[in-house]
């Protein structure tokens, strides 16, 4: 059972994991950064408490913390009870989702084994903007995908924006980053018998439809919107594969084009 | 070949169109509101070029209009040239794409006749949310769908912000409100041959890739993320499709779940 403790004052150095939360989230290996992970929201606090994540505290006006009554019951941690103001001047803004929990990140899951239980994995490449990042995370869960895993150049799916864009989704799906040389990296994953498929809006790659990706356990390779996957990234592929699109048009946001070739691949496993 | 106008003051009546944005977009029922379309950037104006909507002007740092030169050789509408300070004074706040274009709403297609040559239509319920509606259209855009048809509670496709998410292919796809009582109005669609599909994770629906959309000429119907479609709406469907989701999730974005379902209607077309 969390214990309920009401803080009156902005400055109990009790709150200081909420302290100027825009500094609070950079990750441990950046300056200032503490890493921790945050959540927002009782929708999203309820999922962190739910994940892998040990939660240290968490932070809320009154009405909120009596929405999350029952997922308090189980947890060993401080609750803080302040008004709307007292939260707003910890943190630095207004808050108005009204309740934040903050929890230490966890040592990832381990590649080989997570590739060895896969029927789909998504693998980005440069996904460097946390917006895109996070709703990426949240169609991979909402589509059953096992796994993410971080190849070079990518956002950091912990950071604040991408686990609230995720709706906390970055909070159940396991992701790591791969180790090792990248692209030769993603032998780990053909080992584990994955195909590797990258997600392409080349011409020439295969129309998703006709690529035979139904049922068959997949690594997607996916690309920042914009500049696409490397040709070293596309080099390394078994094969690329292409979403029909009408002409004239740029492309689909990243998330999206990945939502869809998901639900290929998935289409004949559910 | 529009006419190049170098203006030095943001208070010069030429930029009325252009002036205190955040109202000038407003739809032409609305009080205040002028209901002009209003593109931003230079992919977004080139697009509104491109379009049936006509042009009034073009508001632009010169090295913006200097990358539109191409498309402007064939407008016949003033271009004010105006320095970045000038252009912020004007439109009320700093606005760091360069580049703006004015124009006059247009008539909306007809419905009998765009349904009547439609492959896939969407038709949209309540779909209140100005980026999801203008994601909407960029996915449609890009996917191939002929036109979408607003129900009920839509919002505006042609406000600023919507324009701005679908990156200008609002401006492309045809839309139109659907005339005529919700939701018996789909009997137009229906009258043009076209099966009406409703979009839903109702546990009892269709899973998408078991429903036969195939090469079926289909209006697919969507609703709000959150509420989803009403009982009156999925009562006038022929039949429900839902996309097959892990448990425990939410729901995908309206937008991503359209992309989806719109892949899916279209994988036997191209």
């Amino acid at each position: 059972m969390a214990t309920l403790i009401e803080v009156g004052d902005a400055g109990d150095p009790r709150l200081d994991d909420y302290r100027d939360l825009t500094t609070a989230d950079r990750r441990p290996d950046r300056p200032g950064g503490r890493g921790l992970v945050i959540a927002e929201g009782v929708v999203v606090v309820r999922r962190l408490i739910d994940s892998p994540y040990p939660v240290r505290s968490i932070l809320g006006v009154p009405r909120r913390l009596a929405e999350l009554a029952a997922d308090l019951a189980g947890l060993d941690v401080p609750a803080y009870a302040v008004d709307a103001d007292t939260m707003a001047a910890a943190v630095g803004f207004h808050l108005n989702r009204g309740v934040l929990a903050v929890a230490d990140r966890a040592r990832p899951p381990e590649v080989r084994a997570l590739a060895a239980g896969a029927q789909v994995l998504a693998v980005a490449e440069g996904v460097n903007d946390h917006e895109n990042l996070g709703s990426l995370f949240r169609n991979a869960a909402a589509l059953g995908v096992d796994g993410v895993l971080l190849g070079p150049r990518c956002a950091d799916p912990l950071y604040r924006r991408s686990v609230r864009v995720s709706m906390g989704h970055v909070l159940r799906v396991p992701f790591a980053e791969l180790p090792g040389e990248w692209p030769n990296s993603l032998h780990v994953l053909r080992a584990a018998g994955l195909r590797v498929a990258a997600l392409t809006p080349a011409p020439d790659a295969l129309p998703l439809a006709a690529a035979g990706l139904a049922g068959v356990r997949t690594a997607l390779l996916l690309g920042a919107e914009g500049p696409g996957l490397t040709p070293e990234a596309l080099a390394a592929a078994d094969l690329r594969v292409r979403i029909p699109m009408a002409t004239g048009v740029d492309s689909l946001n990243v998330a999206t084009a990945a939502a869809v070739a998901f639900h290929e691949v998935m289409r004949s496993v559910r």
